[in-house]
C-alpha cells in the first residue's frame, strides 16, 4: 500500500519567505506522519493571485533553488509533488511542479493549460508531462486546469501512470447546493473511466479577488472518494497504487482496449 | 428553449410486440406534453440481457421497420432517439439508435463501444457517430458505455454538438452510501468540460441476472443535473441548447481552443 497525503495550504500571495517555511513544514509534517507521497497545492511557494510579470518574477525559483533541497531533506524517503513559480534558465516564468524521489528533484513539470490570467504571466509548458517510475509507484503530475483535459489524463493513463498527483488552486465557484466543486467530479470521472487514483491537493484562503474552494481529493482508481480536506491540514490514505495497472473490468471489457482510436 | 423528456422504461427482454407497444406509448406521451427531444433507453425494443444470437435475431429490426414510422407518426414536430436491436443489410447484428426528426428517420448509430458480453451478440460499429442538425438543434447521439470514452464526447463537441442524446441500460452497480452512480459522475464531467449539454435515458427492472440502475439524467452545459428519474416514467427539463456553442468561460479561457493537440 502507498500513502499518500496531501497537505492543503493557504499560502501568501508574493511572500517567498513565509511560504519557504509553510512548505517545508508541510513536508516535513506530512514525513513524520508516514507518507510515501506527498502533495503540495500549485504555486504554493509564490501563491496564485500574482499581479504582474514583474510581481512573479520576484517569487520565482529556479528549480537548483536550496528550497527544494530542503523539501528533499525533510522526506528522505518520499515522493514529493509541490507547485511553483519557475524562472527557467530562458528567463521565461512557468508554472510548475516540482517532483522529488527520496530526496533528489527528478524532473520539473511545466504546466500545459494555463487558466485564464494565467496566460497574462506565464508561458505554457512545451511537453506533456512524464510519468515517473519512482520509489513508490509509477506517477504522472499534472497542474489544476491540467484536469479538465481527458486528452491528457487518458495519455498519462495510457502511459502507465498509477497515480496521478495534481496540484490545484481552484478557485471558489458558484455551486448547486449540495454539490460538489465541479473540479472534484471531473477528477473522480478521470479516475473512474481510466482505473487510475487522483491526489488533488488544492488551496485555502482569499488572495486579492479571489477566493479559494478547499477541495482537496484523494480518489482511488474506481473513482470513489477516499480522503477530502476542507480546512487547511491532510487529507491521506492507503491506496494499492498496483490495482490502477489492470483495465479489464470484466471478462470482455477493458477500459484502455476497448477505445476506438481509429474513429476519434 | 428545448424542451427535452427522457422516458425511463422496462423493456421485456425478447418480448418485442410488447416493446413496441411500450415505446410508441412513450413517444406519444412525451409528444403529448410538448417534449420537443425524446430519448428512449438503449435497446428499449428487445430488452438487454438477451442469451444467444439467435434469441438476438429474433427481436432484431431493420430501420424501415414500421416501428420507426410509429414513433415519427406519434410525435411529428419532434426529434426522436431511442435503441433498438439492429439487423443489418450485411446479416449483422448492432446495438443502435434510430434518429428521428419531424416524424422521419434520419440516421441510424451503431454503438462503437460494446461493453462486455455485448461483444458476443453485437457487431461494433463501423462510425463515429454523427452530429445532426435537426429541427431543434445540432444533435449527437451515443449509446451507453460510448459515453466513457472522453475522446468520442470531444469529438462531438468539436463538430457542434449541442446536445447528446444518450440511449443507456447502466447496469447496477455497487456504490458508496450518498453516491449516484458513476456513470452520471462520468456524464456530468463530460457535460461541463466541454460545455454541453447531455441527457441520458436509463432502464429500470431486472432482466435474467442483471438489475438495472433507473439513473435518468438530463444534464446542462455546466455539468449540473436539471433533471433525474429513478422509476419508470419521464424525467424533462428545458434547456437553452444555444449556450452549448459557447466555450469561452472567461476572457482568457476556452474549453476547446485551450487544448493542446500537438502535445496528446
Amino acid at each position: 500500500m502507498t500513502r499518500v497525503h496531501c497537505t492543503q495550504l493557504a499560502p501568501r500571495v508574493a511572500d517567498l519567505p513565509h511560504n519557504r517555511e509553510l512548505t517545508a513544514a508541510a513536508v516535513r509534517g506530512a514525513a513524520a506522519r508516514g507518507a510515501d507521497v506527498i502533495v503540495l497545492p500549485e504555486l504554493a511557494t509564490s501563491g496564485y493571485r500574482l499581479n504582474s510579470v514583474a510581481e512573479a518574477a520576484s517569487v520565482a525559483l529556479t528549480p537548483h533553488d536550496p528550497l527544494f533541497t530542503q523539501w528533499g531533506t525533510a522526506a528522505p524517503d518520499s515522493v514529493v509533488v509541490g507547485g511553483f513559480c519557475e524562472l527557467g534558465t530562458d528567463g521565461r516564468l512557468y508554472n510548475s511542479a516540482a517532483i522529488l524521489d527520496r530526496g533528489e528533484l527528478i524532473a520539473v513539470y511545466r504546466k500545459t493549460h494555463l487558466w485564464d490570467d494565467e496566460k497574462l504571466l506565464f508561458t505554457p509548458g512545451p511537453e506533456a508531462p512524464p510519468v515517473l517510475d519512482t520509489s513508490h509507484g509509477r506517477i504522472g503530475a499534472l497542474i489544476c486546469y491540467d484536469l479538465e483535459f481527458p486528452e491528457l489524463t487518458r495519455k498519462l493513463a495510457l502511459n502507465g501512470a498509477e497515480l496521478l498527483a495534481v496540484p490545484t488552486n481552484w478557485p471558489l465557484q458558484p455551486r448547486p447546493t449540495g454539490e460538489r466543486a465541479p473540479e472534484v467530479t471531473i477528477a473522480m470521472a478521470a479516475a473512474r473511466i481510466n482505473h487510475l487514483a487522483i491526489a488533488c491537493c488544492d488551496r485555502t484562503g482569499t488572495e486579492r479577488d479571489t477566493h479559494f474552494t478547499g477541495a482537496t481529493t484523494l480518489i482511488d482508481q474506481h473513482g470513489w472518494i477516499r480522503a477530502e480536506a476542507t480546512d487547511t491540514g491532510t487529507a491521506h490514505t492507503d491506496l494499492d497504487l498496483t490495482a490502477s495497472r489492470n483495465k479489464r473490468l470484466t471478462p470482455h471489457a477493458d477500459l484502455l482496449a476497448d477505445r476506438r482510436p481509429e474513429l476519434y
